[in-house]
């Protein structure tokens, strides 16, 4: 048997880490984004094989818009960047936990820092996150 | 129009909140668990109605399995239950993220504190997390 030439067996171990990844039958994987520093939980997104291998290589997290059906570059229109410090896989490894950097503060489209802005209280959804900025400001081309 | 009797009333208020989530079309929604205290991600797992119902209602999460198909009261057999602090919802109200307290300190079935101890590092998975409990002794029952 031929030894694959260098540059394609190199380009098979560096993505062989993607083939460890379960993708659900959409080839898609679920993604938590955490703050580092505060520990905050930011947003649940989807990746495909690419928007992770991007995100890996780029050290931006790039998603996939289930309701777009394209890759969707985090910021790419706000600014709001994540930059990327860990990717981590879980134990069934399914599930993507990425530690970022949240540019600008804000990684809701509504304008606040944090996705998960309603708390049960009182069998009741309560926001208790302050809009950090108009979301129409934030998104000026759409 | 009659108003309804006063105990259905009730009823139908109390559980007003679980019609603000947007389920799956398996009736299903994600759920991220983190703990109190440190701010780690511990694991993403799936609850139906019933699970999250029963969450709030006892304090004590409740999973929906999607391997074996019902409920899965998080520590049943381990022990390691999980206490919740706080209930969230994100903003497009299909996301749950819980605070927890983690009962044994071990969220993860391989024995370890979190789900997620495997960390990409130049393109492969490292472990980082030790095993705090040999699952065989935690799983006695199965």
């Amino acid at each position: 048997m031929q030894a694959a030439p260098p540059a394609l067996e190199e380009d098979i171990m560096s993505e062989s880490w993607l083939n460890k990844v379960n993708w659900t039958h959409d080839g898609l994987v679920p993604v938590i984004a955490q703050e580092t520093g505060t520990g905050k939980v930011l947003m649940f997104a989807w990746m495909d094989r690419e928007a992770l291998r991007l995100t890996a290589e780029t050290g931006q997290a790039v998603y996939w818009s289930r309701s777009r059906k394209k890759l969707w570059r985090k910021g790419e229109e706000s600014g709001h960047v994540q930059k990327v410090h860990n990717i981590r896989l879980d134990c069934d490894e399914d599930v993507i936990l990425l530690t970022v950097e949240q540019l600008g503060g804000i990684a809701c489209h509504t304008g606040r820092h944090t996705c998960f802005f309603q708390k049960l209280q009182d069998n009741q959804w309560v926001t208790d996150e302050p809009v950090l900025k108009n979301p129409e400001e934030i998104y000026r081309h759409e």
